[in-house]
């Protein structure tokens, strides 16, 4: 499988995403991943965590890399600024997310990109997390992309933003939300 | 301001903490924060995120350094493996803001740690995102995230995770959600 077998556009191998997709109709269990990341605390809202392995393709794998990625609130929130807000990884997820997948969707379209950039604002009023409020959520109360595309035909890189949008699985979580379990071993 | 001056409990300086607290009391301009990511296309599903500058406090701040964070599909989702995937880093986000949390209220309610680690599980079935079924969602489908904590009493610990659960900004994003708005320059 080298490059020259396989032509890419906007740096996607648009041969081996049809033949994923094809895969996975012969067989749906492809489709069934589990993503991981493991958290260690470091000291005050310091703290680290670990992605390696997941699960995908009916086998357990892992990335070719193991990497660490620090959180930390910064001085204002009594914080040692040590990496950013657990909040602000949201937004590079989103971003990432929506920008990942309107590239393989251009792809997929013959679509060209020359240059694709965002901005990510999350709102957030602190009220919420410092429990001064009971009307005030924790979270962020709304967030804005903002995405500047070119390459194609204008209209055609707004299709494709919007497509992603309609298949993104963070821009999903974010707005639509998720059940989430927690366990706790305090032994 | 010195450590001998404040002191702190799970490297949490306490007496900053409620000296924050009041001071929103006084002001609650104080607690309106945006946070920011920017991102660029590099290539494929490979792409770079920003995190620098946030709004806070009733002025524009800045992290003690600007860092980068790369994300991509690994090679079994057609990419290079460059970084993890956009969803891995939701994970990470949550485990951190759970972690973050409890570190603070832990040390507000006196409460000693000595080891906080946890696990972030996502499931998601590729079916939605790649457009194969109409009735699998494009996000998670759950998250489970399995804290093994280490301290003092551990109902205390326990208590701590819960609270933690109840104002944390990612646990009430992911499972509650937010609305995003997208804009297109496509100029």
């Amino acid at each position: 499988m080298t490059i020259v077998e396989h032509p890419s556009r906007n740096g996607v191998d648009t041969a081996a995403l049809f033949a994923t997709i094809d895969a996975v109709k012969g067989n749906t269990e492809i489709a069934k991943f589990q993503f991981r990341a493991s958290n260690t605390w470091v000291s005050g809202t310091h703290n680290r965590s670990t992605i390696h392995g997941f699960y995908g393709a009916m086998q357990e794998m892992t990335h070719k890399e193991s990497r660490t990625y620090d959180a930390d609130h910064p001085a204002v929130l009594v914080g040692n600024d040590n990496g950013p807000t657990p909040v602000e990884f949201v937004l590079h997820a989103l971003a990432a997310c929506l920008t990942s997948g309107l590239a393989n969707i251009a792809a997929a379209r013959g679509v060209n990109l020359t240059e694709v950039t965002s901005t990510v604002e999350g709102d957030i009023d602190l009220l919420g997390i410092l429990g001064l409020s009971d009307e005030v959520r924790n979270g962020y109360q709304q967030i804005k992309v903002s995405f500047k595309l070119r390459g194609d035909d204008p209209e055609k890189l707004r299709a494709v933003v919007e497509q992603s949008r309609k298949r993104s699985a963070v821009y999903d979580v974010v707005t639509n939300g998720v059940p989430v379990a927690i366990e706790v071993d305090a032994g």
